[in-house]
């Protein structure tokens, strides 16, 4: 029976702390949005705090939902003298680990302990409790906050110390919008080639050409033409560029992963940043001159 | 209790004809291997034909399992006179569409009735009978098939007419190729950076960056550094240059796919076409100037 | 002074076809556009030949200036009966080498000699008789083509055998498109991080990033948005594709390459083939999300 | 008649530094090597100073000719002190804008001007005084410096404010390696279609293909298999990465100089980074399974 802040009420962030709260934990909930804020207290019982600092005022550990390590950094400052001294700081947004690092020296100045612990899964594996959680830190401080990760999610992956949490997920992205872009092209080519993109679908998943996109996304977001996954294209890209940096800094060339990125980078450059990521197919349909739906091209 | 010729008793083809064996079927093997056919032979009780157009006298159908279309259409020339009227061409590699379809009409002017059904999954689902199978021809030249067809795939997935099971395979290659290329350059990029490849392979197989290249080949053949999945380097660059081609041809410009290729392409040309197709690893970290095992470089 | 039959009076076609009437040959000149060939045979005095077949009536050599090799193919299965035998066959289309050598065998079965000459250097340099020719074809045929392509080229470069002037062709604007696609990303990212595009043109020609793109390209076509070099998008794709077959066909992977083609093709299928092929800025400002003139996106 | 501090005799260095020397000023020098300082110092008529603060102590204005912008903060550092109030700071070398801002921030602390004047064109056009010079900083430090650059350049490009010049060079050294990358692979594939790599260089040359690499590069580095142009692999690859980098935070995509950029990378990786960076060519004959001169692979 914790008492928590969390700040970040978004698509994300909402049923990860309606799980805190189910889990029997005193959640105080923050967002720049006070109407989105009432409404999380009203709906699941959790206390509105007035901005971050309210939210972590007294609490044992402050979560952390963010779209950046820009914005959590900015919380960070803002609620540094009002987390008591020992507190978990647990950021679960995807950021970039050097940012990571310089924000928990700055915390741990404070006294405060840091930990990064990034999510996999999407919106509907957020509200069943069954998100893959990559986390980076201290042993003691993840022994610290397992029971409230274990509240969230249901994998805890012990990655290494601060940072390697968001390493792993930009990573874990980097597969994961590869796979994607990937099968849309091969959709593209096999229906200007007279395939059925509904029985293409069929067969990777039973098949080597199997992955989370071909499983999970192509027919639910793609092919029905919805683009509502919840992710939005901009994040994608976002992570893709930290796993670049990462390794860049590392010294390491990774044509594959480069050329991803850009084609992400571009689909947020042409689509908006806040199009879903599904819909990335729509870039790749422009490039292709076929469409994967519809009449041919 | 069909009686069938079988030609092509290599990595792939002798676990499927040794299915069809087991099914009950009078099967006559052929290779260009005479001491592999007399091994086949003793092994599982077949006959050991002198060469194609020996396995393929009097047969109601005959399989081919051969490494590209040029082997299948010498097979086709050889085999013409020797199939009595009627008879199936049931073709299991992994061949170029346009060139299946020249074959396919050939045949068809000497009454032979020609399907094309490439199959995925590897040496080990060879041997449990649980392949995909990619099906592309008249169908009921397919209904004929098919239960030939069961007795080697776990699925039969009709993808359209001759020449379409085999765009569906090129296509699902290019899908599992570049799953493995990004893995393996996460994971070049993320061991560099500090993260342990094998958490990582753990990780990315509970989240979205799982395909079946993270859950079947980077353990047992590249972490492993064992390097033996029994699938060629040059076979899958091959399948790869399929696939491209049939997006150049449909004027479908698919540029990700085509840097897949091209890798593989380069990997098949620096590390020869007999490396396993798993060592594209190597090609990886010689790019990446940084090994996934052993110590960092 | 020979007779010569020219086929191809378009944005190339015209001015060679004008050089070659200036030099005192007779011409007898065809296009699909008959109100084309009546003007061009008005304004330079040549003879408006009814077909292709016309124009090659007793002529001891006829020139093709047409899009692709399946252009060539047609009209040389047109005129083989109309041309007399010891005629040269002079394509200098921009055409597949492949499909080049199998005319050629065709027009050697009636006595017919067959050169492929294509050129570079576009509208401006074929009007000055300044074009770069690069010719394939045996020795003999070229030294009888020599002086008719003296009077349109500044300069003619032996190749080698039958189909080398093309494979020439299309390595050389491989290296032309590339030179322009960077370019153009280079001033975008460089505009977007405070640079002057027409500074960066100036700086670029003075300094190792000079190439003919920076130096005739940029400025007359591009930043003045005026996009009408006079070269067709559609058409440098098809001699990219041409180059990339080469590529593949010879089993060499050229990863730059390759991307470079797949971008080509995207302009083509997004702006559309007809397009000025100095148009593919757009497609790199759309990737980019930005402009290159006007306000900042 | 100044009297000037020279920091780094380096390929580049060395002749630039002698030009001033023969323009009359008074140069103390400075390198990490002792011995190549009192060589230089001999040779030239110039001081041996005995670091880069003795070399800088009372100087009008310092120059800076060294490998990053890490050597380059590292100088600034030892120098402030040295350095008279009002002394110009001239770094040429390419080093990274954002890096130069922080440098020049600190510099005018203490008084001194910073101007960024990285240089284009090798090590002969160093010789000559022929170099391009692109000049970044405010207008009335670039008037102070201009005479000095004149002894040293043959054009002097004003970019724009401090940084712009290290853009600038970054950008064109994109260009610049993109032509010598995709005229190498052109090469490789023309080779192994039969065409003469000598007579490709003098068609390019001739044609729209023509840039700096082909003319300048090819014949006397690449297919002499010299590989000596003075100036680095792992630079040229640093280079790229600011470029990118500039994109990246102006959220810019660009997906041909990205995947330019990592395959310097890998052959920076692969090669070592003092390789020459015309050793390029021997990756893409890797990744390409041909030589460009010699035996066919």
């Amino acid at each position: 029976m914790a008492r928590l802040g969390f700040v970040g009420i978004g698509n994300m962030g909402w049923p990860m702390a309606a799980r805190l709260v189910g889990a029997g934990h005193a959640v105080a909930a923050s967002d720049l949005s006070a109407e989105r804020v009432a409404r999380f207290a009203a709906e699941h019982g959790a206390r509105a705090a007035a901005d971050a600092a309210d939210a972590a005022r007294g609490a044992e550990a402050l979560i952390t939902v963010l779209p950046t390590s820009r914005e959590v950094a900015a919380v960070a400052d803002a609620v540094a003298q009002a987390l008591p001294p020992g507190a978990l700081f647990i950021d679960m947004s995807s950021g970039h680990p050097g940012r990571t690092r310089e924000i928990a020296a700055r915390l741990a100045a404070r006294g405060i302990r840091m930990v990064d612990c990034p999510v996999s899964g999407g919106v509907a594996r957020a509200r069943s409790g069954d998100l893959a959680i990559m986390a980076g830190g201290a042993a003691a401080d993840l022994d610290a906050a397992e029971p409230l990760l274990r509240a969230m999610g249901g994998s805890v992956h012990r990655c290494g110390g601060i940072g390697a949490g968001q390493a792993m997920k930009a990573l874990n992205n980097l597969v994961s919008a590869a796979g994607l872009l990937i099968a849309v092209e091969a959709l593209l080519i096999g229906r200007k080639s007279g395939l059925d993109p509904d029985v293409m679908v069929e067969v990777l998943n039973a098949s080597t050409g199997m992955n989370n996109a071909t499983q999970r996304k192509l027919r639910p977001f793609v092919l029905s033409r919805r683009f509502d996954s919840g992710f939005g294209l901009g994040l994608m890209a976002k992570d893709l560029t930290i796993a670049l940096e990462l390794g860049r800094e590392a010294g390491v060339s990774a044509p594959f992963a480069a050329l991803c990125r850009e084609m992400w980078a571009a689909g947020a450059a042409w689509l908006g940043p806040d199009a879903d990521h599904t819909a990335i197919a729509k870039l790749c349909e422009a490039l292709a001159g076929e469409a994967l739906t519809g009449g041919t091209g």
